[in-house]
């Protein structure tokens, strides 16, 4: 078994290793949880007090042009391409993500109108189901199919994460992509859980959404991200036709005319301070070598797994190859195991009804943090430290 | 004519006078662009700190149980509600104003399945009539139906905002709201240039919607806020379902199922920096005599009626009574005008084709600054000083 001093040398010559000074950790703590809310950024931190101080507070309306708040939607738009294989005029920043699979949908539907079936993961994090589940009831005559059924046929679009948020396991974008189009329908992906912990390629694809704050660290309700395939901008409908969707928004015409390309998708006035955050989010990750990160992250995982595997069944898939970057065990007692092990530091979250899940961010999660946490969870379980009546307890949030 | 020494004397006497005092302001600057981004309080850039350093920094995910970013959209909403005539449990808080009227426009389109008329104001804010466009082109089968012919007969909904835009004509909110009851159709009120400039009350109308940023103070991009009145609360139904209008958004069930009340209007995850910046200047209105501000802004605008009248065509009207907390004027070169007045100091905005805007904020505005913009305005246009060829030139954002 690898032991600390392996670890702490792993660390040493980790080619990542100076990122972890990019970002805010309170002491003592482990944070696994950077695949719920990623950690602060110290330039956002800089970044925000500026848009507050010296654009809101000193530009005033006048931060419409000064400042960019008009183009900040394609601007970050344009620099997240990068990290999900889209290019220049490919992505529009706002909203939120069950927005963005709103839209995305919504115009695959527009696209479709021959057909009636909707495939979508019932096992998919719950606000892509629901948002589907309320875009077919208020159409009326569509059938959502789950994708256990494997079946694509007929189906209008198909909806997918590439990265279940339970379980970990990731899909084969290109596969799945190829398999949607042979059967005529549109490709929907979301990538909340794999931009920012992977290389991504959605290019295939017909749209993808995804959200910042998670492995991207663009702070809590940070504004989501939607991509629309270059050959579909001349077609694709915006169903939200808000005034920054609109050729001219400040001309204040009465009827509707959707801007050329990706602008067509912008809905309402953007959201400038969590905007703020993104942008400087989004400066680190320019740096970032996308290979490197994943080898970081399946080494992370890998390690983890090794480290605990014998203690619980392992959820995510064996193969760090077929994973994200992070690791599912179960346990019947789930939540209290979790609320003991925040207790002693180490950050995970619980997802019902038995999940332990660990997420390892690899920009500031280092070796020396992974063997810690599991000679944690080691003694939370040998010692039943879980059973303290305390973490019985349940938090609003879990 | 009122002089400046009577203005400073009016400043002196003024009961609200003291609020000034919590916004920060460019030194030579008359801010009259208050009904389009408010000014930022004080209070907000250390609030807005607080939310990034000590919540998103120091209790990263812990965040949504420490800092109560759960319950922030109706905790928010909750102190929204007295502003605009409403009780707690009435109003949610989140997105943006153009999706706050989709999800109104679209409930209520549920509530009157027999109906297939949308009254809306083809003047009115285009969002508002561009997102009903986009959901009637969506659902198909309706017919929209401008306000300017009066009638309400068959409307399934009727979208109006209070105080429009443009002119600042202010709406005779309850004579409206039960003339479109008496037809059977359902009133959605837009409050964007009413909240925050004057009482107001919607309770017997069955939505409304507004945003924050403008006379509410909460910045670039900050949250809308959406009403349902109570009596639609179990069977009005959310079309955007996302996972945080679910009655158990953390159980992650396969199904959707509305919260009860108002929390099943809350769709994504909160901009819960967005809203930090609300929470602080909501604190600011706790203090606030509704009706002491309605008339300082009635004596706002009308002073600047007095000086300027007679120099443009005034779009507004000339009843304060009848008027929100702005002053409209026409100009055939309006653009060049209001450059002119905003590179001596005095900023108002300007709607095309011909509309100089100045809105008076009357937390901020002093009587003052009332006197010295239209003795600039008056130069501006004594002098022709806006002929200057710079002042032609369009900025991407007017």
């Amino acid at each position: 078994m690898i032991d600390r001093d392996r670890c702490l040398a792993l660390d040493a010559a980790d080619p990542l290793r100076a990122f972890r000074e990019e970002f805010v950790l309170p002491e003592g703590v482990i944070y696994l949880v950077g695949n719920s809310l990623g950690a602060l950024p110290r330039r956002a931190a800089d970044r925000v007090r500026r848009a507050v101080e010296q654009e809101w507070g000193g530009q005033l309306v006048g931060g419409w042009n000064q400042a960019g708040w008009y183009d900040q939607p394609l601007a970050l738009g344009d620099r997240i391409a990068p990290l999900i294989g889209a290019g220049p005029g490919e992505v529009v920043v706002g909203n939120s993500t069950s927005i963005a699979i709103y839209q995305a949908v919504a115009a695959a539907l527009r696209l479709r109108p021959d057909r009636r079936v909707i495939v979508s993961d019932a096992r998919n994090f719950p606000t892509d189901h629901y948002v589907v589940q309320g875009l077919a009831g208020l159409l009326g005559g569509y059938e959502i199919r789950d994708a256990a059924e494997g079946r694509f046929d007929d189906a209008a679009v198909v909806l997918l994460s590439e990265v279940d948020y339970r379980t970990g396991a990731r899909a084969d974008v290109p596969a799945v992509t190829a398999r949607a189009h042979e059967a005529g329908a549109l490709m929907v992906w979301d990538l909340c859980h794999s931009v920012g912990a992977m290389p991504v390629d959605v290019s295939a694809a017909d749209f993808a959404v995804g959200c910042t704050y998670k492995y991207l660290n663009a702070g809590p309700g940070a504004p989501a991200f939607l991509y629309v395939s270059p050959r579909h901008h001349a077609t694709a409908e915006n169903v939200l036709q808000g005034w920054h969707g609109h050729a001219a928004p400040f001309a204040f015409e009465t009827g509707y005319r959707p801007a050329e390309g990706i602008r067509r998708f912008a809905v309402g006035t953007p959201h400038v301070l969590s905007s703020a955050a993104l942008d400087a989010a989004l400066e680190i990750w320019e740096r970032v070598p996308m290979d490197l990160l994943r080898a970081k992250s399946m080494a992370l995982t890998s390690l983890f797994v090794d480290l605990v595997g014998d203690l619980l069944e392992l959820v995510s898939p064996a193969d760090a190859e077929a994973r994200g970057s992070q690791v599912s065990l179960r346990h019947p007692d789930g939540y209290p195991v979790m609320r003991a092990l925040i207790d002693r530091g180490v950050h995970g979250d619980f997802r019902a009804p038995d999940i332990l899940r660990f997420g390892f961010a690899p920009l500031y999660i280092r070796y020396v943090d992974v063997h810690d946490a599991a000679a944690t969870l080691r003694e939370v379980l040998d010692k039943e430290l879980w059973r303290d009546e305390r973490y019985a307890q349940r938090l609003a949030v879990t």
